[in-house]
């Protein structure tokens, strides 16, 4: 059994891993951190997990953390900057859920998320954990970056394109609707049901803080810098990211064959007929991406759908999937949820 | 393993039967039938499945329904009437998800469902599937009727009140409130989006189906007939029933463990904390039903909240119960599903 | 024109004064009251009254208020408390959408609220605002307590029973359902939309602050103290309110006729004809509060359907309809919307 | 009193053009249809409609309809192709929300409704129903086809930079959002709740209807064909479109004057600060269409936002917009309600 610890187990994507791990048949929960609730039973807290887990949450204690095997930061940015290499050092893998290890160019990362970056000395060994990238080196890594949600699904759309150097121009376009979990679980006006029922709307079409995480998984794939518009929009739904992805190819090219090929070994990775659309439902609390293809021809037009449940492939799934290839267990294992439809 | 069959399997309680029993490790998904699906994969209909099975719907044919262990009908009132005979012939077991069993008085059936009883050859052998109650009996049964979803919520919160004798009067009032998923996937302007969400409205105050099945439940528990107004209600959600039970009881007896004594050995009784107000969310596709007491001592009134997700220990979810009991497995055999939440 | 002031005009109950206000052809909109949002245009906050008005928020100053003919307070409780006193001695009227004058005892008022009462001298004065009961007390008031949302759409229900002194016994039950704007623009947890949304639940089921409110209400529509078991729940939509409210009722009454009989000249009160299921939507946006009866002649149970939109009859639309009364208007002058539907 | 008839009064279109009609001062509604509804009265079909007004359905009849001063057709295609001469012939103008007219080209049009075209003869005189674009034309059209609900929401948003000839190259892109009451109120599996709450997916990706009848308005503002990718989204909630437009752009113009500029004499077309969000709430039972510009200088990408309710401006609203200039009223008379939010 794996020694599991979390770090910060109250927001979304705790709760995830919670639901996830509580069924992991490989994991013991030893440890679950929260300053604020100290003491508090976290099934008082999520009484889906009653009759699952009988954790309460404690303080963070590095020596404690460092004697699990892995320990999952699910914290604001900035702690794991802090926390990770004591954490390290005492012996625990570390999977970050946060954006702390995300990018690798310092001064990006510290004017997008505005603040100094706190542990550049540790961005050398951290691996980007999109296991259909770099599933190599997620086995031996000591610490991993979990990809962001956005990135997760608008990356998976592009790469087999940009691998194989298929774009007409450089100009993407991603259009993506995220659910509202994707916000996190603070107390904001703008997150109330009142605000976000009912109604649809762009946010940050100037800039958003997954804008610089996907471009440089995509000039990784490309091989160069790409262009990129990314509109992020908020969806009247708890959760779900939906990318319409646009590029101009050349015709010629057997898209389709192309990315069932791409993926074809890849457990979480769903390519669709073509001329499918799927629906996030279809994957609502599961942690499989699907992608649909749909090529105009007359204008050289390619139209991708990719769609994940933000909360699992797009944070948590995506989180116990490193970690299973991490101790070379069953990629799927603990991961095998039926998306609930309906 | 369990050799399993679905009949009707294309409306929600068969898409959830095919969600639960996909990762059962004791099942083996022998066949699955729809007259209109014939030939068409279960995942094309449900892409949440793609990955999970490569069924597809046949024609049912009840020599091939009679080779599988256990049969479950996931159809239309009446249709298990016509093939049940058939295949308890044929030596499978039948665990019936409609109304056709659930009801042992055959003119109070026909009066409620509008149509002649069937099969009332079989209703001495058919057993009411709530293992709270039946559960002795469920183990050697081989016709199982799974009770309704707004009477397991409303009899598992009124049966401990009714077995001790404790209602002051025999006015019982059930205030329930249910996802429109109850409705079926049926194409009815009633059932879309536009018609049920934003709003909220009561509906069959005159008498609904489910009125006769409660008061039967109720009449066993209490050893006579009692009175009970039962006011449903489309709530704009998928999935999910809220029971709000009013009882008049003497003071005097210790509710609360009154109630956590009787539910001590069920696996999906949850009885939660004195004061507590269960979310329906909290149970949203798992198996469990959640009770929470309020006694108004002033008044002499209890208010009793019962909640479960109606697709699972509403209907798909206590099938499988049953088929865990009727075959020795352990109860929560594929049933150890947490709530998704958020 | 009416000169019409407003303090407090941030939350829910004041950007839906200002819906209605600003198309009242009566009326002048002089002012509008928030210290946090002081010089900001109403139009940046609440976008869909763009080209409706140029107001900006101002801080609260008792003189300029004073000049208006009659001020809305869309305040936190125990504002008008501190306020209202000057407000009138300056020469305007006042209607107060908080909970400030609802109740007139102070005990009781200072033990649901939590703190001191703040204007005691004002009570003798205060109309409570259901104009179905006090139309006449209203016209000539200077300080008006609009009612709450539940207690308005509970006592429009049970009133014609009380008056007529017809309940067979005096328990009473409110099972209430609310949309979530009922918790108001707070940024609170309990409601953003992933704890609300997709789930129903019962609160505050051991007393909530309308409970008194509501018996005061009934006490004097009765003569005597009525009991109650009132028990409110959160829906997952943002407006409306259906309450379900149960009686025993001596058979031998015509209470269709005696409600439409009741209601026949109230120009907000729709007795729906006998056997209707209304729907909150077929009020959403309107100050209509529609009422459905279902009498249960073997058992005596009278079930009681009535709905609003909780924002309007249940708050700003009521204190445009006193408002109306107060100036000798037209009752329905600029509240003559139709619900939105679908 | 301008006399008014409806046909085909059942659907989404149909309810809310009587919303807007019954308090338009202008109106007298004299006559609505309805084959399967004969005999039925509208309030009994639309409860919001209580008080309102008295009509009952009748059976179409030419006759009576032509001695309307105006006709509304809210029918399925090809209705109005049968029945608009007639009654033009009778002296009525006709204004047909449905697609029957929008299309001057007859083949464009069979191709994509899948029928032979029926009143190819009165194409000459149909005038395209968008105000910003024909006023002049409307004032003293005979028949006019109201704009489709994607069609209105992308030529606004496009048509500014198209009559200016700004576009760096001729590739559209318009990724669009629905509300579900888009697909009208058939009983459609698709349309459910259960199949479309919490979900969002792409539809008709290949080709949708309302993709000619934009590009021919594309092509008219730009003098020239215009080539556009139009991906449809169906969107959890029930009002609203949310168009995200992509066009590439010369550096060197103050596009936000220009916007601001080109639509300052339009009631109905509200260009929103530059860096704004418009979300469809902020238009939810209104008139209005919100218009907001985000220019990407380092790639020369434009991003417009575009947000209707697909059912007032984009459908009856505009169709009432449509009567006023043609009968020489205010352009607002009977549309100034300010939307619903929250």
């Amino acid at each position: 059994m794996i020694k599991v610890g979390i770090v910060g187990g109250t927001g979304y994507t705790g709760v995830e891993l919670l639901r996830i791990l509580v069924n992991h048949p490989d994991v013991s929960l030893q440890v679950i951190t929260s300053r604020s609730e100290e003491g508090v039973r976290v099934d008082d807290m999520y009484p889906n997990l009653r009759g699952h887990t009988d954790l309460v949450f404690s303080v963070p204690d590095a020596a404690q953390l460092g004697e699990c095997d892995v320990v999952f930061f699910a914290t604001p940015h900035g702690v794991a900057h802090a926390l990770a290499e004591e954490i390290l050092n005492a012996g625990a893998r570390v999977i970050d859920l946060s954006a702390d290890f995300r990018i690798q160019d310092v001064p990006t990362w510290e004017q997008w998320y505005g603040q100094p970056h706190g542990a550049p000395e540790l961005l050398p060994e951290a691996v980007y954990g999109l296991p259909e990238v770099n599933r190599e080196q997620i086995r031996n890594a000591r610490l991993i970056a979990v990809p962001g949600c956005y990135p997760t699904s608008v990356q998976l759309g592009f790469i087999p394109l940009l691998e194989k150097g298929l774009l007409k121009d450089q100009m993407l376009i991603a259009d993506c609707k995220s659910g509202v979990s994707g916000a996190g679980r603070g107390a904001k006006v703008g997150s109330l049901l009142c605000e976000t029922s009912e109604s649809m709307m762009a946010y940050a079409v100037a800039g958003h803080r997954h804008l610089p995480e996907i471009r440089q998984g995509l000039a990784r794939a490309a091989g160069k810098d790409v262009e990129l518009t990314f509109v992020p929009h908020l969806t009247p739904m708890i959760r779900g990211i939906h990318s319409t992805l646009y590029a101009r190819i050349e015709p010629g090219t057997d898209l389709q064959a192309l990315f069932e090929e791409r993926y074809k070994d890849e457990p979480f990775v769903d390519v669709v007929p073509a001329g499918s659309h799927p629906a996030t439902r279809s994957v609502k609390g599961s942690n499989t991406c699907r992608l649909a293809l749909h090529y105009h021809e007359h204008t050289g037009q390619l139209v991708i759908l990719s769609v994940i449940d933000n909360l699992v492939k797009g944070a948590s799934g995506q989180a116990v999937q490193n970690m299973n290839i991490m101790f070379g267990l069953a990629e799927r294992s603990g991961l095998n949820q039926v998306a609930l439809m309906p």
